[in-house]
């Protein structure tokens, strides 16, 4: 299913309505475009009833978000439910600032996510509904390792139980995981983190993926197994000079290039 | 005069205003810099007016537009028409919602445009004032073929002559039309189509060559055969591991090192 | 103290706060990267006093400023400032338009900078108070060349005085002036002004140096050599095809790969 997922995106090409940060946006369109899929960025809240009603799924990031768009993300996010239209939350640095928590509790309150992605630092702000000190990126503390990866599986299966949605975890090792089932995903780099937006670039890859595919636990393991596969591509493609800014060409790059071979090949998950 | 075109570009160095998406922003003001002009980024009505009277060129895309930056566009270009500086308009998606038809055909009105670029999808909504399904992509039915190109040349001709703008429909084919004259360009590669923002990008390239060019026609097919020219390049120059990211760098590097005389030689057109 | 400010970054891994332009976001986030910093970038005026107050140092970039934006920049400032947390100013375009001139102008009232860095024409627009004709990039009267070189370090020497920042203007040769001390910088290339946002990255850069140490003017200068000689090393790597989209990629990559040793051996600076 795995590889599946992975071909219906190329097949059904579908479109990808994300209303999203300006500092990864053109990232993420070419994510989406290498992966087969149909990028539309659109965030004023005029048009985005109407823009995610021609697409297939609907990706909000709260990067950057301001008054305006956060109506945008409301109006989106309703429009996309009465349409039975999957979303994708990629709740960015929420716990950094009250309005960042607020409004990804009161989307999550009154939207139905197919999948909310974060790193541990973030979903836990969401679960606990307070703020972190940690900006964008996970604290230390929150780190997943063999010590903490229990408690940290336990508290995403409630929350997945609480919303409805696949919750997805991403750091050394990736966990998605809905009420029943759960996937720890070993691909990817630290690479990863070098670069900005790798977790804007995954969020906007589950929503490809769960556009084009009906079972959104598999469709959304298959896009993160997809992407940490090209992170690893990525890395073996640097040569001495190169750095970051190279990586971030070689992995889109490798997501353009993958085949569902390569995929079946090089996904490392594992489901319980 | 496709030579002279390109050249001019170079020596004057024209300032280009862009009211744009911050999607493809980047790519826009690189593509500029390696035509030779300078671009500036302005989208509040505050300051739009006189930011467009120190440019050569004003390029209004309504990729990601807002009430504040439609406010803007149309500032901007009524304040352009006064001081004669030409326009370029890139309907980004239009038929996609009632915003950005309403938009684009409110612009229309109030403004005179020196070009208007889109895909053939984009200049029908824009032809028929009616939404269209297909996102910022042009769809399989409106796609430039043998069969419905005579129809296509006719309602562009048509839509110049009514709007006074050169139509640019860009495509398998690219078409170049004003009341009189027709170019047919056959320069570029699908690969155009596997990044966001070519379109953006040509359109921000037309305006820096109307800019630098007394003649909007010739600057117009000579600005769009650099650019499909630099796509046939760029994937000339693509290795196996390369994918679209590397190919959206190459295009660039293309045209930043791109000669008259290898224009005048790669360009492929024809002109009735 | 050039070497142990650029070590610094990377050992403290500073939260550097981007009121940024939506053209250079990414570019911006992916250099701070490349130091060791951490970028999070936030515009909104409901959040930006939380998001500053979890940040070792604040970039305000005026680059794409609107109503919003503007009220964001003057909360964020004044909370930085109250914090003793430490700012950059970049003010891109400034003189452009009678909203940059005031807006910037109007900062610098108001908030405590600990350093200002532009072009000459921007600085010259700043200490005037006037508009220029120039756009974003700098006027050929305003280089700096060994004629007027002597009036421009008194006249950055005296606005250091009076605002109390560091003042950097780049150019062919870099300044950093504080009211005391003067540092000219011979790193760099003319490459850099190819691309949009060298100028951009270099602000954010400065704001990563200086929120992980102590001595501004020290760290600053350690930053515009670090980025300027990430200009020669990219410069040296490029090969026939390459232009100024790889320029760009090969920059960030430079400062991926510099060590402390590289920058000591190739900073090119003398201190008065």
């Amino acid at each position: 299913m795995i590889k599946s997922a992975f071909t219906n995106v190329r097949k059904k090409s579908p479109i990808i309505h994300n209303i999203t940060n300006y500092v990864t946006a053109n990232d993420c369109a070419n994510i989406i475009l290498s992966a087969g899929a149909s990028p539309i960025m659109s965030d004023e809240p005029l048009e985005v009833e109407e823009i995610v009603a021609i697409s297939e799924a609907l990706n909000i990031n709260i990067g950057t978000l301001n008054k305006n768009t956060i109506e945008a993300m409301l109006l989106a996010g309703c429009e996309a439910n009465k349409r039975n239209i999957p979303i994708v939350l990629d709740p960015v640095g929420v716990g950094a600032s009250t309005l960042r928590t607020n409004t990804a509790l009161r989307l999550i309150e009154n939207i139905k996510f197919s999948v909310i992605r974060g790193n541990s630092s973030e979903i836990k702000a969401l679960i606990l509904g307070t703020n972190t000190k940690s900006g964008v990126d996970v604290s230390d503390t929150d780190k997943i390792s063999e010590d903490n990866i229990v408690d940290i599986l336990q508290y995403a299966k409630d929350y997945s139980l609480k919303t409805g949605a696949v919750i997805v975890i991403t750091g050394q090792t990736d966990i998605v995981v809905d009420g029943k089932k759960t996937a720890l995903i070993k691909n990817g780099t630290s690479l990863m983190s070098s670069i900005t937006g790798t977790g804007c670039q995954l969020s906007a890859l589950i929503a490809s993926f769960i556009g084009a595919n009906e079972n959104t636990f598999f469709a959304t393991v298959s896009a993160v197994c997809a992407l940490g596969l090209c992170g690893e591509i990525a890395k073996e493609r640097m040569s001495e000079k190169d750095g970051n800014a190279s990586f971030r060409t070689y992995m889109i790059d490798a997501l353009y290039n993958l085949t569902e071979n390569e995929l079946i090949e090089g996904a490392n998950y594992e489901i319980y």
